[in-house]
């Protein structure tokens, strides 16, 4: 059951799809504190806090205090409280089970049994919010119920399941023909190379560079022909530049960010000096999200929305006080005081949360300050390009994910998890993350595999593919600066090869579970004690995952490791890949089981009674074969229900897309 | 056997205390390319590399690129090649085993299977080192060849064993009280109390601030007739301030660093502006070292060496060149060049490479440029006050450990690892560095315990001592502006109170096996691959260690887990602590087992035959009764050489020190 309390006069943050009668009696699980306006939830022993989707730490979020407060920050270490997105959705697993979704654009602090082991506490800015109570039996059904409430989560094309290649940046054409050579050269599998943000002219959204790509439609064409997309990054502001008609015509409309005085408020960017649309200003939406048209034309069928946080370099006005003060500062013998000042405050001019307090929005004609609904800029940004190719192409799914985002973007795109680095523990918190993101409905999800900043290392991207092949993005991308991370610039590149070679394999099961989760609401990606809710032993592990309804990974994240432990909480099917072709099968008890898994091959586990369909390696999604072999675990019988479409259309409710399969023994 | 081959010219650095007469031959194991000047050596798929000292990552090096560059650089994440330590030397664990010391006191770059999976690679600023070669038919036995080599390490007095409660800081006596009232009316063990750098007037070095601390002797005396010892710190530049006799002294006798013009070279930290104390230089290294009196005699015994990589703030010239610069850019449209260019000028202000260039040592009349011989500072700071201890109080040990260092300086001080944070992984990583400390002579170690930046939790800071309880230095330690984490600030103090008690029931076996391996040339923390020699799964244990002859442990180090993998090599008996004084034993078979372990308990593994010494709770070290109970695990028989002395002279080689216990069932 659901249950709606509206606290005070909140924003409209059209995460919601259902509409919810207001309960006006006592809000149950969560006392709210009169004083501080806090909301307090006392925590026992064993209870178990699961969600708020991308966040550092545990798929058990507590011992930690979690902050929804959009972010551009690369380095995700233990101690950061906010990433890219805003999902305040969590689910308590106590004697009584319930779900708490704060509907609030603000910045929320949730406090998860840090300060005092055993009290949940969350605090907003104002009291302004919707709140929202789910009951249900088990974890599952709760999530369920708050999928349906958030609304069917968007579908990408068959094709962006394929390998993606990106790297910040491919300069050129000729660039991109070499690695799109290069991969096929190697007989590795590639679908996509990504655009960053120097194909474009100066940094200038909807423009491209006519010096390093004189006729991007005709390499978008060339390159299709080969079964390989261009997918091209936005980002949030629009450069200040006479001439440049992008600029030029949200000046002349008013769709920008104002000051407080009602001027156009100037950040800057990659391009130096820019405009901030106002995404939140349902005119300025429409137009923005049409000028995807101007890629769209050119044969361009997907994107990635950058710096929607929005990431602010710095502000003018700020930087003006910085230089100022910086100009005392450089008088004094700088000691412990005046010398932290001095680097607090040059680090402090980006994503300064002055500036965030300094522009305003207009919505319906109300003026709203940034900070109030800072959390929904990135997802208002990627819903207008979300209804724009609704309108422009309403019978084409375009691929689409964003870095920064709120519940409710989820219906209008994917997300990657932004900025990582090649850190091992990275590639650990990237599976820790796939279940809490899935809850909050982000469902067409993935990391930069091998890390996008530092240098990354052979085996730590063979590892980090070792868990990719399982996500619905698969995108290897690295930093400017950073080692280069294609497959084919390491020693083995017929590890790699064989690696991705199996993610074609696996594509039939990875995408027939992505839409069961799209279509039903429910998990892809689920931490064992959503499934085996009797075995306690499962409760504290944070390494393995259910991958939809057949199968469990459990991939090493160690340097060096040769294997890892596994528990298997009922017997199980080993399957380990050496290629898209070659596997061994070994059927283990349930228990504790040291398992080796050498760098050059994946090893799954399949459950009892289930099976998982099994494709020919191909190059690309385009020359996928539609034959299927299937791997299973049938003591007697074992079924599964195949999901198959065209993989472009959205007629994704046709019964004729479902299939059973059966194999008894 | 050693042999050393002498390159170059090189740069005493005197790290080794035995005379070894240098090969003219070929260098085995270790290739000189011509060209490059790099050593190379190939590695096999197998092949293990321990050592690197105070290094980030696992206790196998390969897979990464280290750099002995000692750094004050407090985020030790997974990408960073330096930390403060420079300790170059490593043992290849291959079909044939070998040590290698580089003793080298510039930058040295040590690619471990990174660039080339399986190329060794070393690389220096210039060609002038000794390389010593050691081989043997074990790792411990190379160990211990190398650990002759360089010198008995430096001993700790027994008071120092006790825990330590520290912060940045208690600002006067007052709160230096109140912390120690608070351990003791909480029957918390306490035997010290550290001062960190706002004991100091304006942050003079040898000055007590007299409004904060009036009578720091007369607080010294009160407390140690509690039992508690204060430690302050020492920082290694001096403040400019006429009238300053430090200051004016250096000066006078000419004992700082110079610029290239001979003139005394400025450089900024806590103080504000500071000359560097030119420790190369023998008289100013014993005139620095003198200067400990001022504290010895106001009854302090003990230090810690801080800012003695030596951390640069900015230096005068360089803060000038960057103001210049950021005029210029002012002026611009900042854009994704100009910005990031700020963005680094500003951040490179501190521990600039070129400033490290930039001054002048004067070794023995000669003039020599500092990241010459930059590993090198630290170790001959802490030097200096050891070195003037044995003149100033030949009979009594002071306890001294050091941020910086270089292989040598442990035969003068211990180390504490440095800035590390409130998190997890750091847990671990404090773990795996003990053995790698270990081989290199530190033997006086430990971490700051709950994490020294960041806001530790409660679980956080009970795992981490439950790893404290068995390292030399076991010192709680934590940044101005964090979480307060004296362990009477949680909810559970009883949890702290007995783990803390537990450390004092363990003092004479940590004591023990601390004193064999500085007076045998051991290792106190072993990987277990260092043992277990003929066990092939033990290689691969990374959050394992023997400590000492008669026990395992395998620490918890994931939060909210309530348990572990723990592999056992071979049977042993598993002791689970609830405090001091009770205790579980349960004999456990060779292999995989799930341990539980509750956030309150200590659990650790006896090895068969062997036995431990168990004391009785104390507050602190002085009040330790003096006798013993044992736990065992004897089949028939177990054995232990108990190493006793008083804690406080330098007699350790006295017969009467060890005491042998048998006990036979």
């Amino acid at each position: 059951m659901i249950r709606k309390y509206r606290i005070g006069t909140p924003f409209e943050t059209e995460a919601v799809v259902l509409s919810i009668k207001e309960e006006t009696g006592e809000i149950p699980y969560l006392d709210r504190n009169e004083t501080t306006g806090m909301l307090v939830c006392p925590l026992k022993k064993e209870d178990i806090v699961y969600g708020l989707g991308q966040n550092i730490r545990g798929i058990n979020k507590r011992g930690f205090v979690y902050e929804s407060n959009c972010s551009d920050d690369p380095l995700h270490t233990e101690g950061k409280r906010s990433l890219y997105g805003a999902h305040n959705f969590f689910v308590v697993d106590s004697d009584e089970k319930f779900g708490v979704f704060l509907d609030y654009p603000g910045k929320a602090v949730f406090d998860i049994g840090f300060t005092k082991t055993d009290l949940l506490t969350i605090s907003t800015e104002d009291e302004n919010y919707d709140l929202y109570l789910i009951d249900g039996a088990s974890v599952t059904q709760i999530v369920k119920q708050f999928r349906e409430l958030i609304g069917r989560s968007y579908v990408a094309p068959m094709w962006a399941f394929g390998y993606g290649q990106s790297r910040w940046s491919y300069n050129d054409e000729k660039e991109v023909r070499e690695v799109v050579e290069n991969f096929r050269n190697n007989k590795i599998g590639l679908d996509a190379v990504y655009l960053d943000i120097d194909y474009m002219e100066r940094y200038k959204d909807f423009t491209v560079n006519r010096e390093t790509f004189p006729d991007l439609a005709g390499l978008a064409k060339e390159l299709k022909e080969k079964g390989v997309r261009l997918v091209p990054i936005i980002d949030a502001g629009v450069k200040i530049e006479e001439g440049y008609d992008v600029y030029e015509e949200g000046v002349a409309k008013d769709y920008f960010c104002k000051d407080e005085d009602g001027n156009n408020f100037t950040v800057g960017v990659w391009p130096g000096k820019v405009y901030l649309p106002d995404f939140l200003n349902k005119e300025a939406r429409e137009w923005f999200g049409e000028k995807y048209s101007f890629l769209l034309e050119q044969g361009i069928e997907g994107f990635w929305n950058d710096m929607n946080e929005p990431a602010l370099f710095y502000s003018e006005k700020n930087l003006d006080h910085v230089f100022a003060r910086l100009d005392e500062l450089r008088k004094k013998n700088l000691d412990i005081h005046s010398y932290f000042e001095m680097m607090d405050l040059v680090k402090g001019i980006s994503n300064n949360e002055e500036d965030y307090r300094s522009f305003y929005h207009n919505v319906n004609g109300k003026k709203i300050r940034h900070d109030k609904i800072h959390n929904l800029y990135g997802y208002n940004m990627t819903r207008a390009a979300g209804e724009a190719f609704e309108r422009l192409m309403p019978d084409k799914r375009i691929l689409m994910f964003s870095r920064s985002s709120y519940i409710g973007m989820h219906r209008y795109s994917g997300i990657w998890t932004g900025d990582n680095q090649s850190w091992w523990s990275h590639l650990l918190l990237n599976l820790k993350m796939l279940p809490s993101l899935n809850m909050c409905g982000f469902l067409f999800i993935g990391a930069d595999i091998g890390g996008f900043g530092d240098n990354t290392s052979q085996d730590l991207l063979l590892r980090w593919l070792s868990l990719g092949v399982f996500t619905p993005l698969m995108r290897n991308h690295s930093a400017l600066g950073t080692r280069r991370q294609e497959p084919y610039c390491f020693d083995d590149t017929d590890a790699f090869r064989r690696l991705i070679g199996i993610r074609y394999a696996l594509l039939p099961y990875i995408y027939s579970e992505y839409m069961k989760a799209v279509l039903r609401n429910e998990m892809m990606f689920l931490p064992l004690a959503f499934v085996y809710t009797e075995d306690k032993r499962v409760k504290e592990i944070e390494d393995q995952l259910l991958v939809g309804d057949s199968i469990m990974i459990a991939p090493v994240y160690t340097q060096n490791a040769t294997g890892r432990y596994v528990y298997l909480p009922e017997e199980m099917k080993l399957i380990r890949m050496h290629s898209a072709g070659e596997w061994e099968e070994e059927i283990l008890p349930a228990g504790d089981h040291y398992i080796s898994v050498e760098l050059d091959e994946i090893v799954f586990f399949i459950r009892k009674g289930k099976l998982l369909p099994l494709a020919k390696e191909a190059d690309c999604v385009d020359h996928m074969e539609s034959q299927l072999t299937y791997l299973d675990f049938a003591d007697k019988k074992a079924e599964y229900e195949l999901y198959r479409d065209d993989g472009f259309s959205k007629d994704y409710d046709k019964e004729t897309n479902w299939q059973k399969i059966v194999v008894e023994k």
